[in-house]
């Protein structure tokens, strides 16, 4: 029997991590963030779930990691020359994933079965969950004021100061049918390689799905985000250092540590403090090749915790 | 001062003479059908306003008529991919356009702001004003039932046998602000050669449009369809023969009738019985020189029924 793996995982490095379990056919349930999520232009739009399926899918662009291979950008040229919100970049073919969704939900699908129709459309055989079917609202309290996700990240670049961030919505949400089912059947609980804050603390900042995590008897392992004290993508040691935490696999570890039996950082990094399980290999992922072997590490990591 | 032309307009074959009329710096209101308009994938699309605003701005395809020019298909590949409804084509960068009117729309922008908002970005110089804001659906009562006009027009090929045409709430629409003032103030009411049933009649069902086309002293001058018993494109002829009419320039005449002071006919063809003006020139439309002399035609003939 295959080994079960629940993955919590939020867009980009998620997604790699992800696609590499996928490709090791082990019986896969990615639980993913839509903290992001947000309306725009009239459509739906959640980045981290487009970004999973794109790239399980083998669709994804290979020279940013999110969107589409080859997408072209006919709809942003013309929406520009009507004076049209431009700030979002929304390419011809991924739109028509926005507009399946969109209309699905507006006729009362929810988002984990619009979800599980595109992995059968597309032939995604690994599960593919959003965190929950209700909103919830990533907030990220700034210099600038309180912004809305996408606002922060996109349009603002990541370059408001970060003071704090909320999940509007996280209290009473609840996790998405299957979500608490995948972590409690896992024989590995895998936190990917996101943004800790922007993207895997939303999706433990609903109840159910914490309460899961820290109930399960299988070990829950993360794979740090950082390699050499940065990010690979994304603005994580930048916000760390905003929230007053040392970029570092140490702080990592503490911000999980409620939760965590081991952590898997980059060969040649400083470990964390204390005597968490640590287990050390090449964690940049620039193909499919070395997503495999990131998920190999993780599943042998966790067979050695599992003893 | 130039000449004040009120245009009534249906899609490819009306917006045709909408450009060459444009090009002649006259003083142009185009009144455009919006019987065709429908909602599909969320979104609300406009086909006669879309193909109007693409023709007087130069961006419309040369060789459809209707759509953009060079424009890329991802989006329906995509759609295609996820099963999602695929009967009515969206091009890439057309999706531009319905989701800018769309998304205007559900903030309560009317119609006719939205579609004015287009002309001065796209700098199209004339007026273009659906026929109404408020919603009139051409229903086609068939041997397959009643569709509705897009289903009909672009699922049902045309094919099913048409009984009757009714206009869904044309009884209790008021014409769009600037609708029965171009009328009133026109040098010349001209009904384009679009389809009289499908395109035309939508407008004049209007009651307001109805009343100001009746009572205008300026001559009201129809463009025939037809070219030696034919529609240049679309089912006009079909159409008509289905209807019990045969179709012929002297059909189109007893159908506009009861408003009608001239019809320009295609040279070489039988033109109407009884007493009704006749200016008979080269109708055939292929270029904006084709246009531009129709449009000619058609001020001339003008000028020598107001005198």
């Amino acid at each position: 029997m295959s080994t079960r793996v629940a993955l919590l995982c939020g867009g980009v490095g998620g997604a790699k991590l992800a696609r590499g379990l996928h490709l090791l056919n082990v019986e896969l349930t990615v639980i993913v963030n839509t903290g992001d999520d947000f309306e725009h232009l009239g459509f739906l739009i959640c980045p981290d779930i487009d970004t999973v399926l794109y790239t399980l899918s083998g669709q994804a662009s290979r020279a940013q990691g999110r969107g589409r291979e080859d997408e072209r950008w006919s709809f942003m040229r013309v929406l520009r020359s009507l004076g049209g919100e431009d700030w979002f970049q929304l390419g011809d073919g991924d739109l028509a994933l926005h507009t399946y969704r969109t209309e699905r939900s507006r006729h009362g699908a929810r988002l984990s079965e619009i979800t599980a129709a595109v992995c059968r459309a597309w032939q995604i055989q690994s599960t593919v969950l959003p965190m929950s079917d209700e909103p919830v609202r990533t907030m990220v309290h700034t210099d600038e004021g309180v912004l809305p996700f996408q606002r922060y990240f996109v349009a603002g670049r990541c370059e408001p100061r970060t003071q704090a961030i909320r999940f509007a919505g996280a209290d009473t949400a609840r996790p998405a049918r299957g979500v608490d089912e995948a972590i409690a059947r896992a024989d590995v609980v895998v936190i990917a390689p996101s943004n800790p804050y922007l993207s895997i603390d939303p999706i433990l900042s609903v109840p159910g799905i914490r309460t899961a995590v820290d109930a399960t008897r299988a070990p829950v392992i993360a794979v740090s985000p950082l390699i050499a004290g940065k990010a690979v993508k994304g603005p994580t040691d930048k916000l760390m250092r905003e929230l007053g935490v040392e970029a570092s696999h140490d702080a990592i570890a503490t911000h999980y540590a409620p939760c965590l039996d081991g952590l898997l950082i980059h060969q040649g990094d400083a470990g964390p403090r204390g005597d968490l399980p640590v287990r050390i290999g090449d964690t940049l992922m620039r193909d499919d090749e070395d997503r495999m072997r990131v998920a190999r590490e993780v599943l042998v990591f966790g067979e050695e915790l599992a003893r």
